[in-house]
C-alpha cells in the first residue's frame, strides 16, 4: 500500500499530489510522525508562525476509516504560533475517517491566500473556494453554509471560527464544532492563512488485507469496552472531578490550591443528572464518551456545540474558582463557537484573576470586570472578549507568557505554562511524571504526553501489560528517581505513537480496551504488514524524537524544558497537602531523560540517535 | 512461574537450592543471560579462570523441555581459560530439556573437589558422585559407565573428556557426546574442578499455559520446516561448503586463501553419498541436521560420535588445506572422543601448519611431523596430541594467541583469532558486518553472534520479516556503513535473544521456520505472560550487554575489539579477488557501533544505559 498526499499552495491557489511510497508509509503512518516528516523537509527554521511560509499539515493515518471505534484521531500541526516551536494537536470525530475515505492521507499547505478561502475535497478530486462569506460567522454557521452551498449535509467540515481569524494565539480547529484540535494555535495558522477550513466528503472504501481480523476487533471492542470505559460513558470524562479533588489532584484558582470545595456541583454525575442532552461519539466508537448539553436557565446553552471535557469543567470552572456548570459549559460552547482551545482560554483567565486579586492588574484594565475567582459572569465574559480581541481579552489572546511580559514581572510566577502553553488540568505535584511530560512535551505542557503514574502503582496491572513493554514491576506514584523516568520514557513513545497513528487515548490502553497488541493486529490486518511492538515503541521514540529536533531548529533550549516554579511549592490542602516537585529531582530527572533518549546534555538528539531512527536527513 | 536454581559447592560438598522469582525469570528467561546474572553476580573480577573461584553455569531456558523443535538449548558459562572474559558456549541435544524436566532451570557451580566427581540430579533430587573411574576415559566411555551404574540408559550426560582433563584451553563440554559446547574453554574449566560431568534425568512435566497453542506451533513447524530447513536434513550444515566455495568466502589454509580448489571432495552431497550412516536431530526437532558418519576404511570412524559439521569441515578440513573427508571425520570422532572444539582445534593446527611452511617451527619442533597444509594424517595426528598434551600439542592446547607468543613475534600474524579466541569457518572479507560480529563478541570470534549479511540482501525478504525490526530497505552485502552497522546491532539483539531463550539458530529465522513472533507465542503458550517483540530486543540488548560488562571488568579494553591483520589484507581468488576489509571503515563501524549500543567511545555501557536495561547493579 502506498497513499496520496495532496499539496495545496495558497498564494499560488495550486494543487498537488505526492505518492508517499509503502517504505514511507511504514516509517512514518500518519498523524504527527508524518505532520513532522513534512514540517521538518518543508518548513525553514525561523519562519514566523503567522506568516505564509509556515506549513500547515492535517495527517490522518493509514488505519484511519476501517470501521473500528478508536481510531479515528487525525493530526493538525504546523510552527505554534503560542510557543514558537513545533505545534501539534489531535482531534477525534468524523473528520480523519471521511479524508481516507476521500482518497488522501494527508493535506500540506503552504502560502497564504489573498481572499478568505476554504477547501473542498471529495473522492480524489480538491478545489480551493472562496469563503468570504463564511469570515466571521460561528463555527456552526459557517459549515452548515459550506453543506448547503455544496448539497450533501454530510459533509464534514475542519475549521476555525473567529478567534483564528482574529489570530488568537490559542485558536483551535474543530470538525463538526465540537471535536477540537485544541493546543498550540493551529486556528490561528488557518487564520493567517486565510484558510477558514477544509471540507471533505469520501465515499471509498480503505483497502484492507484481512476483514475478518478487522470484524473480530471491532467485535471484541464492542464486547468489551464496557470493562474498562463505560464511566466514559456514563458521564463522560467529568466523570474524573470527583476523584481527583478526592486525591487532592484537582488544579484550582489557578494552581494555588490542589481541591475545590464545591468540586461536585461541576461533577459528571451531577452533569448527567442535570443539563446533559445527549451522548455523542467519533466515527464507529460505542463509547460515546462526548457530552451534549442543553440549557435555557441564566444562560442558554446551544446543543449544537457538545458540551464541556473534563479540561474544559477544570479550566473553566475549578481553576477559576468557579462552580456553576452552566455557566462553564456556556464557555465551552463560546470557545467550540469562535474556536478557541478551551484549556488556554481558561488558563488565561485564571491568571488575569490572580493578578487580579493581587493588584498587578484593576477594574481599569478589565474594563470593569470584577474579575476575581468564581465570578461566573466575569469568567464567561471574558471568553467573548478574548475571541474578538477585546480590550483585556486583547492581550490575554497572546497567552499568558505573553500577557505576562505585558503585566510585569511580579505577574510571571502567575503565568502558569510551559514553553508558553499554559498547563492542563493536570496538578503534577500529585504525580510527578507528569511534570516531566509537561516538561519535556515539544508542544509545550500537554496532558496527552505524559503517563498519569497512578495507572502503573498496582502490581496486578503492570505485570500484567506493561511487563510487555519491558517494565516488570510497579513504580510508585511520587517515586521520582529513575525508575519513573524510564517508565515515563516507555510510555511517552506508547503516546507518541498513538498520536501517530490516530489511536484515541481514552479507547487505548491504559485507560481502554485497545491495548497494543490489538493496535498492532489492527495495524496489521488492514496493511499486511507484519506490524510489531517494537517498531510500534520505535516509531513512538521516532515521533517524539522528531518533534524534538524541530524545536532544537527552532532554537529551543533545556531553558525551555523548565516547568512554573509555583510547581516547585508545596501544595496547600490534604490529603497531600505539603507535596511538591522537587527542583533538584526535577533537574536530575530531566537530564536522566536526555540521556535515556540518546541525546547529549544540552537535550539535542545525537547524530547516532537520528541515524539509529533514519532520521539522518534532519539538519540540526 | 519461577523456577529453581540448583548450587553446587564442590569445595565443601554442598548443594543448595536458589528460587528464581517470576519477575527475574522474565527479565533474564534462561541460557545466557540467565548465566551472565549469576557469573557477574558470584564471581570477582581478577579470577583465574582455572580457579577453584571460577563460578560455572549450566542455564536451560524457561520454554526448554516443552516438545517443540528448535528450542532445545542451553548455555554452559564461566570465565574463559581461553579469552580471560565471557566463556560461553550453548547446545542442542538433548540435555537442556532434561534438566527442566528433572525440575531445575539451571546448575551454579563454584568451588573444586579434592577428587574427580560428577553430579546427578533426577526429579529435584541432587548428588555429587565420584567420578574417579571416569577419569580418563573417552566421552563415550564415561556416559555409559554412568548410564550403567545409574541404572537408566536414557540419563542425559553433559560432560568434558580428557582434554578438559588436560585443561586444553577450548576443551569442550558434550552431551550425548556429540552435541558440543564447543567454544570458550568450558571444558577446562570443568577439568580444573575436578567435575566430569553432569548426568540428568527428568520426569517431570514441564507446566504450560496454552497446550493447544503448543500443539499448533509445533504441527506449524513440522507442515512447515522443509520450505526453509530441508538441506539441513539432505546434507546437514556440510551442505553449505559449495556454496561458500562458490561465493569465494570459504576459509582455505589458515584464512590465506577463500576458495579450496578440490572443496567438492569434503562437501555436504559427498558426505551423503558416502559415509553418512543416519541422520540425527535435537529433542523434538524432526529437521535432523546432524550427521552420523561411519568408516572402516582408512580410518576407522566410530558413528557413536556423530559427523563433522560444516564449521568442522571448514577448519580441521579447507583450513588445514585437507580435502580427506574420511580424515576429517576421524578429527570430529577424535574431537568428539576428548572434549575438544572443533573450531579451535582446527585453527591451532591450521596456525600450526601456516608457520611451519613459512619456517617458524620445523620437524624438531612437531616431533617430526610433516606440518604442510593438506597432510591429513599430520592432522589427525595433531588432534591426539592436542588432546593429550603431548609435544607441539602442548603448546597449541593454548591456543593460537598464547602458541604465537611462545613461537615468537613473527607467528603472531599467523594467529588467526579474536580476544584470543580462533575464528569459525565464515570469511569476513566477503561479509563484512560478520568481522564487525567476530570484533564485537563478547566471547571473542564467535559465528553465532553476527548476522550473516546476505541473507539481508533481498528485497522481498528484508520487508517481509525484518521491516518488523525497524529494517525497511535491504542492506548490500558489501556495505559497511552506518546501515550496515544498524542492521548488525539489531540481529545481534535477536540473536543474543536466541543464546538466551534457547532457541536453535538453524530452526529460527532467518534460516529456519522460528520467527520471532512464533518464538513470542511459544513463550506466552508456555509461560502465560504477555511476551513482545519489543521485550525479545530488550532481553537480546540486556544478554549483549551483560557480557560486555563481564568484560569491561576483566580489564578488556576497545584494542580486544579488534580482528586479525589478516583480514585487512585483499582477498587472493575469484569471485572475491581484491575483497578486504578496510581497517578505518572498521574502526568507524566499531566506534558507530559502541553509540548506537549507549555505550561510551571505550566501548564500556554507560550508567544510563545499565539503568535502561535494569542492570544497575553491575559494578563497572
Amino acid at each position: 500500500m502506498d497513499a496520496k498526499i495532496l499539496k495545496v499552495d495558497l498564494s499560488k491557489q495550486k494543487l498537488s499530489e505526492e505518492n508517499l511510497s509503502e517504505v514511507n508509509c511504514r516509517r512514518y503512518l500518519g498523524g504527527s510522525a508524518l505532520a513532522s516528516y513534512f514540517l521538518l523537509r518543508e518548513l525553514e527554521p525561523g519562519t514566523p508562525p503567522l506568516s505564509p511560509d509556515n506549513v500547515l499539515v492535517f495527517a490522518s493515518s493509514i488505519i484511519s476509516g476501517v470501521s473500528v471505534a478508536g481510531i479515528t484521531r487525525y493530526t493538525v500541526a504546523a510552527k505554534s504560533p503560542l510557543t514558537g516551536g513545533f505545534g501539534e494537536a489531535e482531534a477525534g470525530g468524523w473528520w480523519g475517517p471521511e479524508l481516507r475515505k476521500a482518497g488522501y492521507l494527508a493535506v500540506v499547505i503552504t502560502g497564504k491566500a489573498d481572499e478568505p478561502v476554504y477547501l473542498w475535497i471529495k473522492d480524489g478530486e480538491a478545489e480551493i473556494r472562496s469563503a468570504s462569506h463564511l469570515w466571521g460567522k460561528t463555527t456552526g454557521e459557517a459549515e452548515n453554509l459550506i453543506r448547503e452551498e455544496l448539497g450533501d449535509k454530510n459533509i464534514k467540515v475542519a475549521q476555525t471560527g473567529p478567534a483564528g481569524e482574529n489570530l488568537v494565539r490559542y485558536a483551535c480547529v474543530l470538525n463538526n464544532a465540537k471535536h477540537a484540535n485544541g493546543r498550540t494555535g493551529m486556528g490561528a495558522v488557518m487564520g493567517s492563512k486565510n484558510l477558514r477550513g477544509i471540507a471533505v466528503r469520501g465515499s471509498k472504501k480503505i483497502p484492507v488485507n484481512n476483514k475478518d481480523k478487522i470484524k473480530e476487533i471491532r467485535s471484541n471492542f464492542h464486547k468489551t469496552w464496557e470493562d474498562t470505559s463505560y464511566l466514559f460513558y456514563e458521564h463522560g470524562t467529568p466523570g474524573v472531578v470527583e476523584d481527583l479533588n478526592a486525591g487532592g489532584i484537582l488544579p484550582t484558582r489557578n494552581f494555588q490550591e490542589n481541591t475545590f470545595e464545591t468540586a461536585e456541583k461541576v461533577s459528571g454525575p451531577v452533569m448527567t443528572e442535570s443539563i446533559l442532552q445527549e451522548r455523542e461519539g467519533c466515527y464507529a466508537c460505542p463509547i460515546r464518551c462526548k457530552r451534549v448539553v442543553a440549557s435555557s436557565g441564566k444562560y442558554d446553552i446551544d446543543p449544537y456545540y457538545g458540551g464541556p471535557e473534563y479540561e474544559t469543567i477544570g479550566s473553566l470552572g475549578t481553576n477559576c474558582g468557579v462552580d456553576d456548570l452552566e455557566a462553564v459549559s456556556k464557555g465551552n460552547e463560546l470557545c467550540n463557537k469562535y474556536g478557541l482551545d478551551t484549556i488556554s482560554t481558561g488558563v488565561s483567565i485564571s491568571f488575569a484573576m490572580e493578578c487580579y486579586e493581587r493588584g498587578i492588574i484593576d477594574s481599569q484594565d478589565t474594563d470593569g470586570i470584577d474579575l476575581k475567582f468564581g465570578n461566573a459572569e466575569a469568567m464567561v465574559e471574558m471568553v467573548e472578549k478574548i475571541a474578538r480581541r477585546e480590550g483585556l481579552g486583547d492581550i490575554l489572546a497572546e497567552g499568558v507568557k505573553r500577557a505576562a511580559e505585558e503585566f510585569g514581572s511580579e505577574a510571571e510566577k502567575y503565568a502558569i505554562h510551559v514553553k508558553g502553553q499554559e498547563l492542563p488540568m493536570h496538578e503534577p505535584r500529585g504525580k510527578p511524571g507528569v511534570s516531566l511530560g509537561y516538561g519535556i512535551s515539544p508542544t509545550g505542557a500537554d496532558h496527552l504526553e505524559a503517563s498519569h503514574d497512578p495507572s502503573f502503582n498496582d502490581e496486578g496491572w503492570a505485570l500484567e501489560l506493561a511487563a510487555s513493554l519491558g517494565i516488570y514491576e510497579p513504580v510508585d506514584t511520587y517515586d521520582f528517581g529513575f525508575k519513573k523516568v524510564r517508565l515515563f520514557s516507555v510510555m511517552q513513545k506508547v503516546l507518541s505513537f498513538y498520536n501517530t497513528i490516530g489511536v484515541c487515548n481514552f479507547a487505548a490502553w491504559p485507560q481502554g480496551p485497545l491495548t497494543p497488541q490489538k493496535i498492532i493486529e489492527l495495524t496489521e490486518a488492514v496493511t499486511g504488514w507484519n506490524f510489531s511492538l517494537y517498531e510500534l515503541m520505535k516509531i513512538g521514540e521516532k515521533t517524539n524524537t522528531m518533534a524534538r529536533c524541530f524545536n532544537v531548529r527552532e532554537g529551543f533550549t533545556k531553558a525551555d524544558d523548565m516547568i512554573p516554579e509555583r510547581l516547585f511549592e508545596p501544595l496547600p490542602n490534604e490529603p497531600l497537602k505539603g507535596k511538591k516537585i522537587d527542583q533538584k529531582e526535577y533537574m536530575k530527572a530531566l537530564e536522566e531523560y536526555y540521556a535515556l533518549e540518546g541525546w547529549d546534555d544540552k537535550g539535542v538528539p545525537t547524530k547516532t540517535k537520528l541515524r539509529d531512527l533514519e532520521l539522518e536527513w534532519i539538519k540540526l
